[in-house]
Formats: C-alpha cells, sequence, structure tokens
C-alpha cells in the first residue's frame, strides 16, 4: 500500500493551497480568491468554454494542468500579475516548490505531473495554450465584475495587461476579442485601468 | 455572441459557490472548507486515484461530474451529510437550484450539465460511482487529519457513516477498504467517532 500512501499523503498536502489567497476579488467583493478556488473555476471553465480554442485539445489535459497549475505556490507563494520584483524570482522560487511537492507522489505520477505542470508554464502545445487563457479570463472576468477594484487598488496600466496577453490570442481569438471588448476596455473608460498607450 | 454571454454568466454565476460551507475542517483548522475548495481537491483526487476504480470510466466525465456537483448547494445551500431533517427536503431543493442555475447556460449545454448532475446523483454509472468515491473519501480524509474535530463536534456514530457508505465499495473496494481501516476505525477507536454497532 506504499503507493497509495503516498498518493493520500499528496492530497492531504496540496490541502493548503486552500490558504494561497491571490490579488483578484471573489464577485462578492468579501474576499480574495484563493488557489484552489481559482483553480476549480478556471478548470470548470475549460470545459464549458473548449469550443473557443483556435486548435483542438486534448480537454481533461488541460483541466488537469489548470487543477495543478498553482500548487506550487504552497511554497512559493502568489506573485501578483504586476509585482515585477517579485516576478524576477518567480520561476527559482516555483521550480523548487515543484520538485518538492510532486515528489511525494510515487515517481511516475510525480513525473507525469511535473512534466504537465512544465508544460503549462511553456504554453507551447494545445492544451497549455488553453489553459493559459482560462488561467487569465477568470480573474479578469472577477476584476470587471467588481469593479475593476483590484485593478485600481493595484493602479494597474493598459500596456501590462496587453503585454501579459500577448499569447492568449494564440489560445482563443475570440475569447480574446471578447475580454478585451467586454471586460478590460470598458474599465480603461472608466478610469479604473489607466490608459498608458501613448 | 449571446451564447458567450451566456456562458460568461454562468461563469460569474458560480463563483458564488465559494460562499457555501461545508461542515468539514480544512486540515489546518482554521475554516470551514467551502464547495468549490472541495470540488477542486475532490476532483484533482479523481485523476490522481483513477487506478483504483472497480471499473475502467472516463475519467473527463467524473472530473466534470465533481467540478459541478455542489453548483446546486448556491440556492439550496449545503445539506450535513448527518443532518436528517435537512436530507429530507434535499432533494427537491437541489432540483429547483439546478434547474434555475444550469438553464442560464446555452440550452445544449444545460441539458448536458443537467443530464451530469442527475447521473452523479443517481450514481448507477462508473462515472458516477467513482465520482461518489471522491466526494466521500475527500472529507473523511480531513475529517481524520483533523483529529476526527468535526465527528466530534457532531457526534457522529459509527452506524450513520456505514450508511452513508454503503455504496462505496461499488465504487472502488480498494478506497473504501482504505478509508475503513486508516481513516475511519482509528477514530473509533480514539473514541472521535461513536461505535453504535451493538
Amino acid at each position: 500500500m506504499e503507493r497509495l500512501e503516498q498518493q493520500m499523503q499528496f492530497a492531504l498536502e496540496i490541502d493548503k493551497e486552500k490558504r494561497i489567497y491571490r490579488q483578484t476579488y471573489c464577485s462578492d467583493c468579501e474576499t480574495f480568491e484563493n488557489d484552489a478556488e481559482h483553480a476549480w473555476h478556471a478548470a470548470l471553465m475549460a470545459i464549458l468554454l473548449s469550443e473557443y480554442a483556435n486548435e483542438s485539445f486534448d480537454v481533461l489535459k488541460t483541466v488537469t494542468m489548470l487543477l495543478i497549475h498553482d500548487i506550487v505556490e504552497i511554497d512559493a507563494g502568489d506573485t501578483y500579475a504586476y509585482d515585477d520584483a517579485g516576478i524576477a524570482t518567480q520561476a527559482e522560487r516555483e521550480l523548487n516548490a515543484a520538485k518538492r511537492i510532486f515528489a511525494i507522489l510515487p515517481e511516475d505520477q510525480a513525473q507525469k505531473m511535473m512534466n504537465l505542470w512544465l508544460e503549462f508554464e511553456a504554453g507551447e502545445t494545445p492544451e497549455a495554450r488553453f489553459a493559459k487563457v482560462m488561467d487569465k479570463i477568470q480573474p479578469i472576468m472577477l476584476n470587471a465584475a467588481t469593479d475593476g477594484r483590484a485593478w485600481k487598488e493595484h493602479e494597474v496600466k493598459l500596456s501590462k495587461i496587453l503585454n501579459r496577453n500577448t499569447k492568449t490570442p494564440d489560445g482563443s481569438q475570440v475569447l480574446w476579442d471578447y475580454m478585451l471588448e467586454n471586460f478590460i476596455m470598458p474599465h480603461v473608460e472608466k478610469g479604473s485601468i489607466e490608459d498608458d498607450r501613448k
């Protein structure tokens, strides 16, 4: 039963993801969202929105990526999308976390989960490209639904959002167009996002 | 774009699931777990533990069931596993909730999600049987990890747990044996669960 013991130990370890808070408000603005909630939301959105991917892809693989993609933050913490200093050290902190946490699993599953996480991070397969769209659209949807509160509090500039999303249209042109038109630009017009394009 | 608008409206509506608290403590005992966290945890466990199912099954279908299975609680609230009065009205409250919430989606997806939820509830397919095992093992794992606190606070009796799990071995004999030996019986011995078998 050693194999099952390892799997259960991993299942218990990842419970800690429920304590990693992001900089996104839930739709009622009462709390920040945590990583487990975000992963659930993004994974379910991947299933519901799969028809809008530019390319056909393996939905289960993308869903698995989304369910595990933030497990590294148990050790590395959440790095806010617009925190440049944090982003400079993020890759190394997260790789170390992935090595420790996935290694709790039996070796074959540890390798599989590590490879899936690396594939997600690289963003160079149809599955990873679509997973990245979900990872972006879910918090942007919530930011828009909360009157841009997180954007305002962090004084986020439009150029930052656009720079973070240069590859989003590669996963889904339809969803990127939708996000831009319905979630982002209305908040540029309202002033929640600073228009620094000129 | 009406179809995509409906899908996005649904995606935003289900954000409310993050406010539905269960009677299970997270592993650090700081808070009760919420439905979104539970769904994430159970879905990921389904992927990692799929090898222990009695029958082969479609993992994506089971994962989808688990991601949506508690959406009905947005309207119906969480009914504690050992709350007999709540359980008496649970089916009707949850069916009404499913009708309202899934209907936000485009008709084909609404029907698909409703059917998946009904299939989960009925528990009569390989996918639903395994999903039900995950829905049971995840909170029992957390109850065991928190020294049986939720069981003690609710004065849960062993017969109740066994009655709630009569079908769990149909989904996975291996995981039921593991739960019984590692999570349940040690807490009967410690007195966190009352042994009322005689």
